[in-house]
């Protein structure tokens, strides 16, 4: 047997032989490094070694052909188990040697390792997150059943240990039929060394062990192991988040392109080209009140202002030049802005590499170029820029004014002002602040991220993305800002042929799933699934307390909605305990038994009929320790249908000022019903939506909206409160 | 070994000494004569037995504890593998005997079958389905995995395949590792056999074939079986859906009840108790033109109409008497009704089996008595009964007086008019008859099924169901209806604490979500997990062409709603095929590539403005195989921002005409997006969908809902071309 190398050397040799992947023998020497625990094993290269090992080991051994071409063992028919006799390996030392051909290098003696459960682990370097532990069920099934789980490096045992809880099949890691539960800290010690030896050598591409045998005993250990190298040596992982200059430095500039006292748009035509008017103009009606010049060397005025043939021609170097020409103009508009001293600079324009045509890739790497020379802060190019209510600044049509507590960094410029309408409009959430940044050539996501975790005009930050340069800055930076500012993010192309479409839209690649999904389990940011959702959602974590569990109580009418809401409740993860039989009896001696179910939900109509009974049923609940959030389910046709909408008012107005008295510091909200779209009907709806909102009570279109969002802020606050992050 | 007995010798040697559980031998005895291939046994008695049928087997050898009241072996210990000679045979046997203490009546002698692949099938009796048929995935992983599927028997060859297929480890099935595929002929043969079984012997209640074991060639062998009976000895349970006499009785009768010439309501107070006018005053006001009688004692009129004191006092036996008089006065009620010849009746009352409390528990048997004595026709108690635009029967408040194709049955009240109220006016959809059954007393939705399958004003039927107490019959007509009339289910109650608020609900039981899985596999009817739902997926069946494939091309604007789309097409089930390079060279040839993205989606502003580029792109896609139906995305805010709106309606009638011309008979629906809830836009969209939905082009808010309905279509038509039903 040979000394062990340390991993440097071990890779060094390799690459020294051309070799990308190690050998077994090789691999588990690097694995062993990092304390996972590996087979005892013994190199033969004759029968005679082969025998005498054998029996050194101990009967039943296992033979195995060594080389590091050799990855696909098992199909190769070149293992051999339950070897009983010297004569047995011999036999198959021979027929192994012969199988291997010109790649054998030895093979190896293993004493047999006997267990019935087998779970595989490993690491990869992952394009967007750089190394990525993995952790799954392994043996014949694993393949049909593709039950694994990822976590972004590094990761520390607590972490390792969800990895386990996380598993569909983790009943199998527990004691299971008459065998021990599996050693968990030996099993985090897998995956924590795994993680480790991902962040110590990028070198390392991909580390696969194979299987991962729990003995009887619960004992863990790794039969085989191989380990594959990059292509290229590369330079080691490091998480540097502290470049405080450079930091500092740029969030004071994106603090002066949310905020520009001077803008020059390069691109403003004569008359509006179509139905959107350009950048220029929207800006100006939006009421900016800043300094704005519109170019154009064409013209001597835009709509009898004055106009500039050039940046230089500027009485001033400008806070932000905003770019809308064509694409191949914008290298020398982005040259002009190095000569006049321009730093921070929005590329409106696309035609880079989101189409994926070749121009347009050749364009995007020219600029860059450019931007780096210059040291230029730049958003885009392909994205709709900067929207700041309190500084009037905006690239579209048509905004509110009011500013709010809502922050959103969206890769596509569409959703960004979908998003805007829809929260403002619908929900009632204003922003401090929107960035549309498109194809993240210089500036990316985590940049702005930065900028706003330090915004004290921010309170909540919405991200719309579809892929993202820096993945493990992303990580870090979440896990940091969203205990104090809730995260919430719409991740596009989660799913294969979504992937696809992520590629042609803004030329960045798209991670797999199950690797956002670690994602998410290890930040806590708030997943949601559209825009809709984000709103809703966002307008839980704004209004409401803390939300303390996961039992919900439904009052409303209509038992057809309660068994919905049951069915609900648990495809979100919420519960609805049944009452006791106490709080059941107390209820009964003031709500009739005739057309009021008294159960969860409670399905009683005379409650939301005499609002004097809403008081005593909700404090009554509210004392319960299994309820943690209240849904009042209401049927606004019905309502409305009692008088003419006053009723609704009345409901509204009594919730406001009444209602929260009773609530023992918990959740309550909204969801209503409306199935006939009169105007009455609608209008009485947004007088009452804009009621509760004043008194921090959501409201929601369907139980099921309600649902998902309670269930949001649920995992939110659960998440904060476990990690101890508050 | 003695000799084979019949099934019915030995459930009766079961009954005869009162065990519930047959013992391994016997089990495997009656699964066999079902063609189920069950392993080689010997049973013996003593050692020397033992030893003897061990050599006669053949080394190695499984020997077994024997005994009724043995059900658990492997934990038991008294199951003994791989045992190599007789010595070992004769030390298991003297171990296995002591373990089984009294429970011993023998050892079992078995030969060892190996196979790395164990699965599990069986049979129970459900409470709504009677014997269905279960198979999954055994073994270790068995409990961890939860991988199994049911179906009602009887099931054929191909269900029984289909069922395999349906497992999330259907791999499992195929070659594997070097071992070949399961024989599916012969697992198939189990599962009908097992199916047969059930249908025969309604005694038996449970089957348990744990492990069923493939051996390395695909062979399958039932190591071990269990049979467990009924306590109490059942009927055989027999489809008798051609009572041919009753049923043309039963539909003549609901016939009536669907269009009475008179009816007369039973408890009709002076004046409105509440915003709800009670079912007099709504039927009244609706128009109902046929003679309507109000009872009341206590009054002469109502409103200024003749009142009568009861059916008695009536100048004729009427069509329809509805009750709505306190639970305690319905049975004195029906006896009347009996006395005067009235025949068909709907009870509104509430108060019954529904609130799970005694007195109305009780309430609901007696007045099933009275019922059954009268040979009534009785809708509900608990319910909203019929609603009849034809008839201009209505129970409610307000309805559409227009009749359309869509007939729904509802479990729920509230269900039946919120539907009522969302499908007419969000969807344009209208009613032949809504029918509200409630606790189904005695008729249940299988009644009204029936009726509606022959009702010639009925095109889709809508159900809305909780439990139902002939699950069996419910399948059978189903699978009938639905190729001729597309049958949507909305399925209440599928999740475990949702199946206890349905027990409070309407007093009946929910069967288990994995059961109704199968229930929609067998039946191919639509399954929709919401109202909403349930209307988008009418409005596809009834207005679209049949969809025949999953190929979905999406034209319109904005990258994030396509990355959106892909994710959503991946969840559908649905696909987004790129399309061909020579189609993306034809598009490019009048699509310029700024700000167009020519892929699937295709994202093209430029074809949205400009209609006369809109024809021959449709034109060419649809001339594509591998595109089945079309999406037009719409943003709604952009395109009214125009000119306020006249565009709106510029595209709505060009997709009428024009657009419809190119689709090669393919189906084509909008998916509008609106963030701005303005009226002008909200008129503009209500008119669009007007236009859209008579030129039978449905629309829907946004892509998800889109997808969904067409999913839905696709698996509905994908059903009916497998099945051979058109």
């Amino acid at each position: 047997m040979k000394k062990t190398l340390k991993i440097d050397e071990l890779i060094a040799h390799s690459r020294d032989i051309k070799s990308l992947s190690l050998n077994e023998v090789q691999s588990k020497q690097i694995i062993a490094q990092y304390g996972i625990p590996v087979v005892q094993e013994i190199v033969v290269t004759n029968e005679t070694q082969a025998a005498y090992a054998a029996g050194k080991v101990g009967f039943p051994v296992v033979l195995k052909g060594l080389g590091s071409k050799l990855t696909h063992k098992t199909e190769m028919g070149i293992v051999k188990v339950n070897l009983q006799s010297k004569e047995q390996v011999c036999k198959a030392f021979e027929h192994v040697k012969t199988a291997c051909g010109t790649a054998w290098e030895g093979c190896l003696i293993q004493p047999m390792v006997t267990g019935r459960r087998e779970f595989v682990a490993g690491l990869i370097q992952d394009s967007q997150f750089g190394p990525v532990v993995m952790f799954g069920l392994g043996g014949i099934f694993a393949e049909a059943l593709n039950d694994v789980v990822f976590r972004i490096a590094p990761i520390n045992e607590k972490q390792a240990l969800q990895m386990m809880d996380d598993l569909i099949t983790h009943k199998l890691l527990g004691d299971f039929r008459g065998e021990s539960g599996v050693d968990k800290t030996q099993m985090a010690n897998v995956l924590v060394g795994l993680s480790k030896l991902g962040m110590d050598h990028p070198d390392i591409k991909e580390v696969d062990i194979n299987p991962l045998i729990i003995s009887e005993d619960g004992k863990v250990t790794a039969v085989d192991g191989l380990v594959i190298l990059n292509e290229n040596p590369a330079k080691a992982c490091k998480i540097d988040i502290n470049q405080e200059t450079a930091l500092k430095q740029l969030n004071t500039d994106l603090q002066t392109m949310m905020y520009p006292e001077s803008i020059a748009v390069i691109g403003v035509p004569r008359t509006p080209l179509g139905p959107y008017p350009g950048i220029y103009r929207c800006m100006r009606d939006y009421g900016y009140a800043g300094r704005l010049y519109p170019i154009n060397p064409q013209t001597k005025d835009i709509d009898g202002v004055k106009s500039y043939p050039s940046l230089k021609a500027l009485p001033e170097a400008v806070d932000l030049v905003i770019l809308s020409i064509t694409a191949n103009r914008v290298p020398d508009a982005l040259e002009e802005c190095i000569a006049t001293g321009c730093k921070n600079i929005h590329i409106f324009t696309s035609g880079f590499a989101e189409a994926g045509e070749k121009e347009g890739i050749r364009l995007q790497k020219e600029i860059k170029a450019i931007i780096k020379k210059g040291n230029l802060n730049v958003i885009g190019p392909n994205c709709m820029g900067i929207h700041v209510p309190a500084s009037k600044t905006l690239t579209w049509k048509m905004a509110s004014k009011i500013s709010g507590p809502v922050a959103m960094i969206s890769q596509s410029g569409g959703n960004a002002q979908d998003f805007a309408h829809l929260a403002n409009t619908r929900f009632g959430l204003f922003f401090s602040k929107i960035i549309s940044f498109g194809n993240a050539a210089t500036m990316d996501s985590t940049d702005f991220l930065e900028y706003l975790a330090s915004d004290k005009d921010t309170q909540i930050i919405a991200m719309y993305l579809e892929g993202v340069k820096d993945g493990r800055k992303l990580l870090d930076q979440v896990t940091r800002i969203n205990p104090k500012k809730p995260v919430v993010i719409l991740k596009g192309g989660l799913t294969e042929s979504g992937a696809r479409t992520v590629a042609s839209h803004t030329g960045s690649l798209a991670g797999g799933e199950k690797i956002w999904k670690g994602f998410f389990k290890q930040s806590g940011a708030v997943p949601v699934e559209s825009l809709d959702e984000m709103a809703q959602t966002i307008m839980a974590l704004h209004h409401l307390p803390p939300v303390k569990g996961r039992g919900v109580a439904i009052l409303g009418t209509g038992g057809g909605i309660g068994v919905a809401a049951a069915d609900s409740c648990a495809r979100t993860g919420l519960q609805m305990p049944p009452l006791t039989p106490e709080v059941m009896e107390k209820l009964r001696e003031y709500i009739p038994p005739a057309g009021n179910m008294i159960k969860n939900p409670i399905d009683a109509h005379i409650v939301v009929m005499r609002l004097n009974l809403m008081g005593p049923t909700l404090q009554l609940l509210a004392a319960e320790p299994y309820l943690n959030m209240f849904i009042l389910s209401l049927h606004l046709d019905w309502i409305y249908g009692m008088n003419e909408g006053e009723y609704v008012d009345t409901i509204g107005e009594y919730l406001a000022k009444e209602a929260r008295q009773h609530l023992n510091g918990k959740p309550l909200v909204v969801a209503w019903r409306q199935y006939q779209p009169k105007p009455g009907i609608n209008e009485a709806r947004i007088r009452l939506e804009k009621i509760l909102r004043k008194a921090k009570i959501p409201s929601y279109q369907g139980l099921d909206q309600a649902l998902s969002a309670l269930a949001k802020t649920a995992d939110y606050h659960a998440f904060q409160k476990e990690n101890n992050t508050v």
